[in-house]
This record gives structure tokens, sequence and C-alpha cells, in this order.
């Protein structure tokens, strides 16, 4: 996803009718842009003892190490979304166990999903975002050299639980309501 | 938050330069519109052995009971944004335990985080876009009155782990890294 900044076009401030707070109008048509707080999904991904990470080939933090993780998508689950970028970056089937750890970056509206996971086959390859696709037992995990903090969180609760059932919220239940489908047409 | 449909507006779809999926662009300004998976916070809350409802005021679902929920804001954590939705649409201040429930309506592009709380002086009241608030017992929820499954789900999650200490997942570490300023300014 590139970064676009609303200056660089015909945006205006303005508090749209019926709401409480400013937001971006497009000056050309009206379009009011709700920013919303980004979802960032991905998943500490085990085989046997050891865990997978990339090096990241993009900006920001080129050349430094991450679990797969990334923007969830539309029309995806947050399961879905963290398999996807672990078949994007380290080409990557996995297992979802569980959630292993949410984590807010309020300051730059971010909430992250990160999952416990298994890799399924012992695959994996650099995908197009990453430089090099590695598995790394724990004291091997070059800490310094990490691309972002969420990171060492995720890998430190994944140590915290290993060989654990984790300690994962309720989710969707696995057969859905029949007035499902009705209602939530009603919530969108 | 108001419904506006891109169609009603000058956007084309397509597929922006290094990007892998067609996207929303204004046809006045070139503003690619990023559709996001919107984040809904709430949070089951007990006041002793009752738990706080309310009645929409608003549609979808107008006269149906809910838990307090909403939207996530920007710049705000979703335990911020879950307490705020209590404030507004309940009156309600709130203690927040951890994380009840995490569920996926990916048809609609919407992940709800419902956590657990208890109503921290009794006191509520409906806010702008509630009928009625109450206070009801476990046998007294109109369970076929409810707005949406995932209140019924959230609702069942509570009873499944009432009196018991939750099974949250790990959450930001208390102590921030020196580091996370510099870290997630370059992660914006
Ligand atoms: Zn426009
Ligand atoms: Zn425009």
């Amino acid at each position: 996803m590139s970064v676009q900044s609303p200056a660089d076009y015909g945006f205006r401030q303005e508090v749209p009718e019926g709401d409480d707070r400013q937001r971006l109008v497009c000056g050309d048509c009206g379009w009011i842009h709700y920013v919303n707080p980004k979802i960032v999904v991905g998943a500490v991904i085990a085989h046997g003892e050891k865990l997978l990470i990339c090096r990241r080939a993009i900006e920001p933090r080129k050349g430094f190490w991450t679990i797969p993780a990334g923007y969830m998508e539309e029309r995806e689950s947050s399961e879905q979304g963290a398999a996807r970028e672990a078949r994007e970056e380290a080409c990557a089937e996995i297992r979802i166990d569980g959630l292993l750890g949410v984590y807010n970056i309020a300051r730059i509206s971010q909430v992250q999903l990160i999952y416990r996971a298994e890799l399924v086959d012992g695959q994996h390859a650099p995908g197009p975002e990453s430089l090099e696709s590695r598995l790394v037992a724990w004291d091997e995990i070059p800490w310094t050299e990490l691309a972002f903090p969420t990171v060492q969180w995720a890998l430190n609760a994944w140590h915290a639980h290993r060989g654990r059932p984790l300690a994962a919220p309720d989710t969707n239940p696995p057969d859905i309501d029949p007035h499902w489908k009705s209602l939530t047409a009603r919530q969108a």
C-alpha cells in the first residue's frame, strides 16, 4: 500500500452534517474521506523449535527482520489475512492456532492482530517484499535488527506461551446463526 | 458515520502503479481511496451480576438491544475506543479487564474487538444513539431482540468466563521501549 498525503490533493477539513468531528472532504466532488484505524495482521510461525522470520526488501525498515505481517484487505477474516501475508512475504503455508497478541499503536491509528501458527510443510522462501526468509532458533533471533517493536513483543509472547495452550479470546462460532446474513447485511 | 456510495461520486476502479488489486480512484483529483476493513470496539459491561445493554435509537436495527460498541476512531487505542463508546451510548464509565472476543464479519470487512469490563460507579443513562439503557440479569436478556449476532456471541462469551480470569492475548507492554517512537514513526 503506497503512502499518499491528503495535503497533495484537493481535500479540506470540515465537520460533515450530523457528524461530531472534522473529516477530510474532497474539494472536487465532496467525497468524505473517513480515515479509519488500520488493521495489521500477522503471525509468529513455528516449525519445530524454530521461528520463521523475513528480512524486509521494502521501506520502512528495509533490511531489518520481521515476522510475516501486513495490512488486512477487504472481505477476508483476520486469520485469512495473516495466512495471506505468510504466503506473500515468505511463500509459507501456515496453520493458525489462536490469537497471540493485540497491539495498539494509537499514534498512527493502527491495531495489530498477531496469531500463533505452525508452518505446514517446512517450506518457505522470500516473497517479493522480502530479501530473505529464515527459520531461526530462539537464541538466533537478531534482536537488535528487528524491524518494529511489535515484532519483539510478539516473539516474546510466543516464547511465554510455548508448548502451552494459547489464552485466546472468543471468536466466531463454527456454525453461524441462520439469521446472521440478514442481520449483518443491515449492519454494513 | 454516514454511509456514502462511491458510485455517486467520480470514482473509477483501477489498479494503482505498484499495487496488485483494483482500488477506487477519484476521477477529479486522483486520490486513491483504500477501503480498509473497519474495526468495531465495544464491551460487555457488568455491574455485580447484571449486564449493561442499550436499545438502539438509530438504524440499522433501531429499537433492538445491543452492548455499547461502535467504530474505532483515529488516534485511540481499542480499549480507549471501547470506553468512549460506553460513554457515548450509555453515559457509562467502565474499567476494562481484558479482550473477551474477536469477531470477523469478512463479508462487510469488519473486525470487532469486544472487551470485558465493569461499570465503575453503577451510573448509566441513554446517550444520543440510545433510546434506553438498562442493567439486566442473565435471565432477563432479551435474546430475541438483540441487534446483531455478535452481541449474542459476546454475551455468551462473557457468561462462559464469568467469575474467572479472562483468556486474553498479549497486549502492549506497560513500559514502552525507548526506541518505540522513532521505530513506529517509520512504520506509518
Ligand atoms: Zn473526488
Ligand atoms: Zn478528489
